[in-house]
Formats: structure tokens, sequence, C-alpha cells
């Protein structure tokens, strides 16, 4: 089918290879002129303008989205709610909080635009394996869009789970247990390479991919990552996060489910990426206070 | 090879079944009768006590344990040690605090008897799949012992990983890593069982195998969970642990390791095992102590 894709981001660009390599009509826009050659060395016809783009798209339009989340993705979406027509839909593949999804999706309804959020997991590994789709919208639109996803996902890897925003929202858990299974690993392996044994934590890795409990694809990505450095003396432990973690201790808070695992973990990430902590030394001020324990100068 | 075997629980005759499909001359002994009826079902031969076995054993005799953790396993090594002789091995291959493991190797080495700890992992699916093992003790003993332990994996699933204990050290970690993951599943998969979305949890837990950053193995097996049983309605949620989570967590402690997510899942277990709540309890306590919030009587 044709679909318009806008956003030619690492995660973007593949997908649109993935598009034309099914032979779907893909028409690409991007702030960036030199990815949008890039995408026309896969066959996707390039436009110059949002306006280029959706002048071009035979209606009923899609257009699927794949820009960084927050701002860009809300002004896209202004943009295109002035551009498209009754009938049209717009698709956003990016990590957008699922209440956002819900409000423009009902901001757009009085045009008779459509609007359909796919969460969308697989990182760069997505072109050759294919991403795993988890669609949330109307369930005529996404029918209409099935070939788009189909080429998209791997064998049985897309699936409609809801209405608007059910799709964000498993990819919001989704990404919390990912949080959960990292940080198990993380604190697993850093304990080994304290441990009395000298452990060679590549070939642990590796061998937990063979036949264990606790073998996955995080593990494998681990596994590589050890092997290439043992020690990983090579990365500093700053840890960022896209969101989805944030978004799923709110929606937990939401509906009073305790998430010990998934709190740790991002608070974790938190602490990864200060300096210092202004908690750590009141606690050594506290400890001082009242014990006249010894403290260190920060001087 | 020839090698004694001693346990006939659900593993040890899924792993006596193993042996004998390659052909491994294998002498059972199980204190249930019937156990040893069905090893000899096998093409293992049984033997009417732990002399008997050790009498039909040639020398250097090799004797693989897979007998309940603690007492069952410290009277049986007790056992072992009064009956074999110098150039003997017991490989324990079942679930033991790598401080026993240490412990009793440095017991037998003045009779000359070895020690091989096997960490093993894979329960129920290592017949058709094969274990991952983790195997502790003197280099020389396990080169002895690669046949049984290459009958026993899969394809690359076995390694010596370091000295005495070092085997059930390094699955001590993979069982505390398995808690994390597992937790963090369960948070994900509640918080979506409370979800204003009527979530098919089935059907996301497939769906994220294909894919997905978080297909794995544990997950693969929560499909399935969920397909016989998509609310859990027929299970009561009470969570045991076979101590490598509490292991796991001294030995942080030993060496001034965080691991938050394997604390919260542990902790998630105890709690899981409690029909009342003391702290609990205490914290409605409190609240009504300071406050004067309303409280529930236990009457």
């Amino acid at each position: 089918m044709e679909i318009g894709f806008i956003g030619l981001g690492k995660m973007g660009m593949n997908m649109v290879t993935r598009l034309r390599r099914d032979d779907h009509r893909v028409l690409v826009f991007d702030r960036a002129q030199g990815l949008i050659a890039e995408a026309e060395g896969t066959g996707a016809a390039g436009s110059s303008s949002l306006q280029d783009l959706v002048s071009k798209l035979v209606k009923p339009r899609a257009v699927w989205m794949m820009v960084p989340s927050g701002a860009p993705t809300e002004e896209t979406v202004q943009a295109l709610a002035d551009l498209l027509e009754p009938g049209d839909v717009i698709i956003d593949g990016g990590n957008t909080n699922f209440h956002d999804d819900v409000r423009r999706a009902a901001a757009l309804k009085p045009k008779g635009i459509h609007y359909i959020d796919a969460g969308t997991s697989g990182g760069i590994w997505g072109l050759q394996i294919g991403y795993c789709l988890m669609i949330g919208g109307e369930e005529t639109l996404v029918q209409r869009l099935a070939p788009v996803f189909t080429t998209l996902a791997p064998q049985d890897g897309w699936a409609h789970v809801g209405g608007h925003g059910a799709g964000h929202y498993v990819k919001m858990v989704h990404n919390g247990i990912e949080y959960s299974i990292m940080q198990g690993y993380a604190e697993g392996f850093e304990l080994m390479s304290k441990s009395d044994y000298h452990l060679d934590l590549p070939r642990i890795a590796d061998l937990w991919m063979h036949g264990s409990v606790v073998r996955s694809w995080l593990l494998e990505l681990g596994a590589t990552a050890l092997k290439n450095d043992p020690t990983l003396a090579g990365l500093k432990g700053y840890v960022q996060d896209s969101g989805e973690g944030r978004w799923m201790l709110m929606e937990a808070m939401d509906k009073d489910v305790p998430v010990p695992t998934l709190s740790a973990a991002l608070f974790t990430r938190f602490r990864s990426r200060q300096e210092e902590s202004f908690s750590e030394k009141m606690l050594a001020a506290l400890r001082q206070a009242f014990g006249g324990h010894k403290v260190k100068s920060s001087t």
C-alpha cells in the first residue's frame, strides 16, 4: 500500500527500508535533507515539506510519524491536522504517553481525521528481525493499515490491543518491565564482578544463553557487550530514560498497584545521573550528628 | 562413561533419562523403591543402598547427587565420605550454598575424595532442551567428567566457572536474577490487568515473544500460563523460595553491592506467604495514632 513517513532517524530509516523491501509506495519527509536522500536510495520518494508530502499522497492518506516524543511529535500532529482531510489517518509510532494519544485522537475526531498509536519495540535490530507492534485505535483503521503492520513486524509480531492509547500503554508497560529485567541482570553481573572467584563474565553470560532459565534477548545483548569489553571500562554508568518507566510508575499509583522493582530500577537510573547525591550527603550529616561518625569533606 | 546417581526426583529422573539416551552406564539409588524401578526402565541399574551403589561402581568412582538441599545433601555427603575411596568424586548437582561446597571440599580433601559443584538450571524442561551447567572444582576432575556434562547440557551449555563453590555461586546469582526478571513481568502484568483498557494478557504475552526487547524464556512460560488461565483464577499468590535469593542478598551485603530489585523481589515473596502483615498493622496503628485516620478492625 501507500504510506507517508515522517522522521528518518535510526528507527525510522530502518522501517522505511523494511517497507520498501515489501514494495510499499513510501513517501518520506525529514528536516534533514541528507536523510531524505538516503531514504530515496531504498526507492522511497522524497518530499520537500509536510505540505508537499501530503499533496503527493492518494486519499485516504496514511502518514506514519517516527519523530522524537514530546514537542516534536505534538507539533507534527498539529501541522498534519491542518493539512490532512476527513478519512486520512495519522499513525504515531514514537514514544508517546498514552494520555496524549487519547487527547489527540479526540481533538482530530471532529475533523474526521483518524489516529492510530503504534507502540514499536525492537530498536536498531528491527530492520533484520522486524518490530513488535502494539496497536491502539479503531478496528476499521487497523484493518486498513494491516499490510504495513505485517511488513514491519516479524511473523505474529503485531496486534491490535485496544482503543486509542492502548498501543502506547502496552508499550509503556513493556518498557517498564525492560527496566526491571535490565536492572536484575545488572545487579547480578556487578555482584559477580566483585566475587572472590575470578569469574569470566562474558563466558557466563554466553553460558546462560544455553538452556538456563534466565536466557533472553536482553541477556544476548549483554553477552555481546561483555565480550567486547569484559570490565565495561569504556563506559560511564550514566543511564538515561525515555519516559515510559516514570509513566508506568504514575499509572501504578493511579491504580494502586505496587511496582517495587520498577521503582528500584527507575531510581537507580536517576542516581546514575547524579554527580553528587544530596540525599547521601544528608545521610552522612545525620550519621555524624547523632553518632559522631567520621565524614568525608567535599573539598 | 559410568556414573552413580543418587536422587530420582523430577530433575534427577530426567537427568538419568538423558544420560541413558547417550548410553552412559548409570547406577541409581533413591530411598523410594518405585523411583528406582522407574529409572531401571531407562536402562539404568538399580541398587539397594548407598553401600550397594558404591560397591558396584568401577574405581575411580563418580557419584552425582541430586537430593534436596540442606540436611539431606549433607547426610548423603557424610555417608559417601565413609564409603568412597581416594580418587573418587562426588558431584553435587543440587541447590547448595557455595559456602557449604567450600567446606565440604576441604573436609573431603584429606581423604583424597574429590568434590565438584554443578549448578543446574533448566527445571522440568531440561529433559528436552538440556540443563545449563555451571561447574566449580578442580580442572582435572572437570575434564574427567566432561562426557557427562556434555550429555546433560545443550550445545555450549556447560562451563567450568572456577574453584570449589564457583558453580553454585554462579547458579545463586542466576537465580537471584531470575527473581528480578519474574518480579518485573509480574508487576507489568498486574498493572495491565488493572488497566482501564480491557487488555488481553495472553495475547500480549504472546505478542511480546515476536521481536520485542523483553522476549525471554520466562516470558514464554508466562504466556503459556496466561493462555491456560487468563485471570490466574486457579492460583494463590503464594511464592516459595529455595534459598538462592537470600544467599545472593547475603553475598551482596558481604561485598557492599546494592541489589535493590533482588531485595524487592525477595521481600515480595516473603509478603506473599503472610496471611497478615504485622508491619502493615503497625502502619495502620501509627496512621491512626497521629492523624486519627480510620482503621479496619481485625474482627
